[in-house]
């Protein structure tokens, strides 16, 4: 019977001081209904009071299933009674299940920053816990600055904690709110206050300033907590919080706790990671622990012929329990051995002798010495393969294209734009020329293209852009430099491949990788075995 | 008298197996010269005949004042003496003081991957070793996969590390090759390496698919450990390696070890960090321990107010001695009490109870509304305060601009591209209309509107764009969707602004970063208190 650890996810109040990130309502009900359908067992969802966002978030949050909604707030001013805090009446007014209040543990902290005595700290966290507790709320006590706390003075340290416990609070955290604390710190200072209140329910609440949040958590755990705070991916102030989707998997596969989350589940793991990147348009970090794409990917000749005999080689785990799979990469590197499973794993089946793999390894050579990435762009890579080996046609042979962009600033001095593209093209024996606006030139451009093939390849309606991007490959000579265009198309059944263009000319990079979208999804259609 | 850890990188080698990572050998030549300069002890810089890039920085390598330059290979081949093994040669042919040898410690990987005897792998070890010994290098052993290998048969492991003792390998080091180990189970399996063999000298390799690479680091250190071998930044195949630039603070600050490098230069490590995303052209991760921009960043209005009393109570070292800084964030949930801030970091002096300052909140709230990010544009967000507290005035005013691209394709496929583009401005009293050609329209727009500034502002001559990103705000619409466009510009001193601007046209979004990033330079100029 494995033993049970409590997540608790900070993602939506913690997660959101990170520098950078900004929840809509919208966000935060989307990220709060993914959290409690994933099986995380306390969803943090913000600080009621603190600002309109979080606010509105709580007065219209989603039914939540398994989770418990958790609001956050500060315990009571000093010189009050608990009952008449405005803070912990906005607490209790969002009627949550839990709430978790945050207090502080370190004495220097409570004469320098709050400004009271220490007997009166203590008070201030016992009122303000009894308060919820006899409110209904179940109650989880937030010490602020504990292991600093308790290598400042470690009586008043566990002092603080013993208020909150007396008053009824159901867990104890434990917060390294600086994030300055080290594992072997944690693993003892853990243990101490285990031993000192035996009858508590601990939890750890760590800050990534040393790239150790994880390994405090673990540690913490070790030493006999059982409730984990942090958020989804480690976002959070400063260098973040602890990473929820790298600890979850390990607490899993190589501690054997009871998460509450199934097996099954964990293979979503990676889902919900892209969910908050997504709704905080970002790129994932191809390199996290278990979800990120590069996880399991393989470049090292020596390791792809490994992988090959045994995956276990090279791999920790099976990347099937976290949803995530094994990426043979394309690479000049690489050489034929890679570019060979990378066929294999597209199902083209071409012997290792076949001549056509020399052409392509060195189209692929040239090609990444003029810049392109073809690591990012699998179906770039995976258009000129098949192109190479003649298994695919050209389906359009473009002519000329031209874009135009005017701007006229008005009386009010709003800029009033227009862009305008036409494109002359030559399909199968028909040369087309069409003409289209946009909101500037590479819209345009896709509009006009869109217009010449649709007549031709009525497939394309289903397909459009969902990601553009630019990047100056040579900041040094940043005007004359090379450009890389990365466009990531999507069709209706969700779909999703990247493409990529590289020229002096940003325009012309970004037809580059128009054509190769659009040349990738026709092959998909025309020859869904490909 | 503090214990001395020795510092292996290994981001030319290790490092460079990682997706998205492509060394030229300026590259790898600029990154060994700042190791170097800022006092690593090894410096593995490749393969030798492992491929041509290699080669050639062996071949034509900086001359290193203070650290060894180690190479790397693997033990002989089965069934042959060390001195007619090839790849052996190959090591010693390039004349570095160190070479790393890497050798099989698992025996289930013997027997499947290399397929020899237990017995003759030893041997090959031992073998291998010895010859570099004799001839006259230091010799490092990475035992590959030595935790998987301890796992599974202690014996044979601990016998693959005395094979390599006794051939007089000066270091013997732990590879955690896959990642998959726990700091509890590094902890232990070293403290029974470092009582088996209590002469050998050890060291540690560990990779971060678990998210804890630098965890594992240290706590091989706690347990014996004395060479600790990582890459900058973490880079690495997968997950990564473990991260020196975070491993080094925490050894000297937390831990009171001497890693050979100076406090003094300790100060530089977040140059050496960058430098590193600068040649591999990626943005630095923000969010970086120690070095990260947002390392030391507060946001919280609660944070910000107890960070003026005094800073240790959200910092967990001074950011001075990483030469970091502190950093108060501009955002919609921070309101007035972090734009003043801010503004005193600019050297804005204004009253707290100024009206201004109000005009100055909403006309933030408005712009990041519209989506807008000040927190990434700095200069962006100075001028627009400069100029709402009406302390700079508009150096020009845009009447119009259009912007024509043009491509043709010739006989031999090669895209012939023109970019043009005309603005018409009003400077003081005058109304200039000029034209130009580019890489683009974005060049294009900005020759042409240097050349109608450059009579009256000949300041601009010193300023060029470094970086253009871009970046759709709101995939799910792609086509329409919004755009925002970042424009980074340095001057002939080296300063750097980051200028922002948002449209629905990418390139009215390119525009007004361009806007802001001239207005930005010339308020500097001309008044460079500002």
């Amino acid at each position: 019977m494995a033993e049970r650890i409590y997540l608790y996810d900070s993602t939506l109040r913690d997660g959101a001081q990170a520098q950078g990130i900004d929840f809509t309502v919208a966000d935060k009900q989307a990220i709060a209904a993914a959290l409690d359908a994933f099986g995380i067992d306390y969803i943090e969802g913000g600080w009621p009071g603190a600002n309109p966002t979080d606010d509105a978030f709580f007065a219209d949050r989603p039914a939540s299933k398994f989770a418990k909604v958790s609001a956050f707030g500060m315990t009571r001013r000093a010189g009050r009674s608990a009952s008449n805090d405005p803070g912990l009446q906005d607490l209790l007014a969002v009627h949550t299940p839990t709430v978790c209040l945050v207090g502080k543990a370190w004495d220097w902290q409570v004469e320098t920053a709050l400004k009271v005595s220490k007997a009166e700290n203590l008070k201030m966290i016992g009122d303000s816990l009894a308060h919820m507790v006899t409110s209904g709320r179940e109650a989880v006590f937030d010490a602020e600055h504990f292991f600093d706390g308790y290598k400042a003075n470690p009586v008043y340290a566990l002092d603080a904690l013993r208020a909150a416990h007396e008053a009824g609070a159901n867990w104890l955290v434990l917060c390294d709110t600086n994030g300055g604390s080290l594992p072997s710190e944690v693993r003892k200072i853990v243990a101490v206050v285990h031993e000192a209140l035996p009858d508590a329910k601990l939890g750890i609440h760590c800050h990534n300033d040393t790239e150790q949040a994880v390994a405090n958590s673990l540690a913490a755990v070790e030493s006999g907590v059982r409730q984990i705070q942090g958020t989804i991916n480690g976002i959070g102030e400063r260098c973040g919080n602890a990473n929820l989707i790298a600890l979850i998997p390990t607490l899993m596969l190589k501690m054997g706790f009871d998460t509450g989350i199934s097996a099954e589940k964990l293979t979503q793991i990676g889902k919900l990671s892209r969910l908050v990147d997504d709704r905080l348009n970002r790129a994932p970090d191809r390199h996290a622990a278990y979800v990120g794409s590069s996880a399991f990917a393989h470049k090292g000749g020596l390791h792809v012929s490994a992988m090959s005999k045994d995956s276990r080689s090279y791999e920790h785990i099976d990347p099937v329990w976290v949803g995530n799979a094994r990426l043979i990469l394309v690479s000049d590197k690489a050489g034929r051995a890679n570019i060979l499973s990378r066929l294999q794993q597209m199902g083209i089946d071409v012997a290792a002798d076949d001549p056509r793999i020399g052409d392509l390894v060195t189209a692929v050579k040239a090609r990444e010495a003029q810049g392109y990435a073809y690591e990012d762009a699998g179906a770039s890579f995976e258009l000129m393969a098949r192109q190479t080996l003649g298994f695919i046609p050209r389906y359009y042979d473009l002519q000329s294209y031209r874009a135009l962009d005017e701007c006229r600033v008005d009386a009010d001095g709003n800029h009033v734009t227009l862009s305008e593209a036409t494109v002359k093209v030559a399909i199968k024996d028909e040369v087309v020329m069409t003409v289209a606006e946009g909101n500037g030139p590479v819209n345009a451009l896709d509009a006009a293209l869109r217009k010449a093939l649709l007549p031709h390849y009525p497939a394309l309606a289903a397909m459009h852009l969902t990601d553009y991007k630019v990047r100056i490959l040579t900041p040094s000579e940043a005007t004359a430099a090379l450009t890389r265009v990365m466009i990531e198309s999507s069709d209706e059944m969700g779909a999703t491949w990247t493409t990529v263009g590289v020229s002096h000319n940003v325009i012309d990079a970004s037809y580059n990788a128009l054509y190769d979208a659009i040349s990738y999804h026709l092959m998909k259609r025309q020859n869904p075995a490909a």
